[in-house]
């Protein structure tokens, strides 16, 4: 197919846009027409071919899954609701016309199920497949959940066990595979966090580095009492595997998740684990 | 450099955002508060190593610039001014820090000259250089250019001579190569038009191909009397040489502009030149 046909291909995938998107595919850009009163999230990822999947191991539905999953994911950490996202996708030599039907099956199942139109995107080549996928959600006005409101006395939350997507792409099967392939943003877990809990970030990189940034963002340290181990995988995992996608958040009073420790004045960044310095590594390409 | 240390290093080059990006650089998404009463346009566009350029070829600080000047040339051929920007950045091993601080000096030099506030990103490694860079632009509620609003009987225009980007890529020099390396997007030819005129679209892959587009959507043809050629171009690099970023665009009443044309009835996408059939070819990565 041409760039023309692919385009007309996507769009008829895509199906009619939602109601705010003036314009989807097919023009300069999208238009969209804001909801009043509200603020707009933004976040945007790269996922790359040999950087973020491998073409033998990941099928193309969990590619285009996966794509979204990681930008709806930042959306649910601020506690917003969806609105659009734009994709852009570079296909390479060896990805066909199955391939790309496959990966926008993935792409949609979670679009659909999460009300975001996909309101436009670039398509071109690359040596490698390579997805930039921005994700637009909104909320009321100054309502955003941030990394930098903890304060010390504050619990500190999760929003399920960790460690499964490490253990799943080690293991690629049951629960653990699935929880790594097509991972599910905590959206509804967001929502019930707003105007409660005081600081907030998605666990993408694991709970030592992403617990870390948000005690630096909030200047603040962490004693964490217990780690909610995911059935089957190891500690190592749960701390450092990162891509499990849920949520870490603080709070004053209690609200839905797993307790798992609470923010002290300390030194800014710094995390303890049963009272042992935990080291801020997690899933870092520029290891 | 590790990400944490890259991160803050972009931050400070930046500079304060804008006054309606309430969050930038640093959080899961960047929080931006629209105006009231303003349509919103997304664009989002990739640049890839050996696709949309060469480390030989093109300085660091002309593959920022490029990079952003696409997304605001699609900004301006909707009549859009812009309001913020996103980059999701890939470095390859090759990328040593000198390079990163050049591609940010091209890049927010053109920031800076059309205010368009940085305000979030992703940053990642690849085995090549991959940026996509999306740009968020408003115009008054309804009042976006689209491609799709020529009709019989209209003049077309194009914004400037067209070929310089293709003859610069070739001879590596002058004022060709200028516009080709540091394209300056029509924000404010785009502005003049709004209102004025009936169709628009940016000439990112030539004449022949983008004007194909533009009567594809409106369903309609088109007739050129001539081409405006920049001094030292072929008409060939003219017609099909893309990347020169001018705007391109259809009105019923006399508008700012180089009139190159009349809008006909006529077969849908067909593109004649003096009499004669002009293939429908240009910049594509899928030839």
């Amino acid at each position: 197919m041409n760039e023309l046909a692919l385009i007309q291909r996507i769009r008829a995938l895509a199906g009619a846009p939602g109601a705010r998107v003036i314009e989807g595919i097919g023009d300069d850009c999208a238009i969209y027409r804001p909801r009043p009163e509200r603020d707009l999230l933004f976040t945007t990822d790269l996922l790359i071919e040999d950087t973020h999947f491998r073409a033998r191991t990941h099928p193309p539905d969990a590619v285009g899954w996966r794509a979204l999953a990681r930008g709806l994911s930042d959306v649910a950490a601020m506690g917003g609701e969806p609105e659009f996202c734009l994709l852009s996708l570079a296909l390479a030599r060896w990805t066909g016309d199955r391939w790309l039907e496959r990966f926008f099956r993935g792409f949609l199942k979670l679009a659909r199920k999460t009300r975001t139109t996909l309101a436009g995107g670039d398509l071109t080549r690359a040596a490698r497949v390579t997805c930039d996928i921005v994700v637009c959600g909104s909320v009321p006005k100054g309502k955003a959940l941030r990394r930098d409101g903890a304060r010390p006395g504050d619990a500190i939350y999760v929003s399920g066990r960790l460690g499964a997507a490490a253990l799943g792409l080690k293991t690629r099967r049951g629960a653990a595979w699935k929880k790594h392939a097509y991972p599910e943003p905590r959206l509804a877990h967001g929502l019930k966090l707003r105007g409660r809990a005081t600081g907030a970030i998605d666990l993408s990189d694991g709970l030592a580095l992403d617990l870390h940034r948000l005690c630096i963002a909030s200047g603040v340290s962490a004693e964490l009492d217990a780690v909610p181990v995911f059935h089957g995988a190891t500690i190592e995992q749960a701390l450092h595997g990162g891509e499990d996608y849920e949520l870490l958040y603080t709070a004053r009073k209690p609200v839905p998740g797993i307790r798992i420790g609470v923010i002290r004045r300390g030194t800014p960044g710094e995390v303890t684990l049963a009272g042992r310095v935990v080291e801020p590594r997690g899933w870092d390409p520029f290891r």
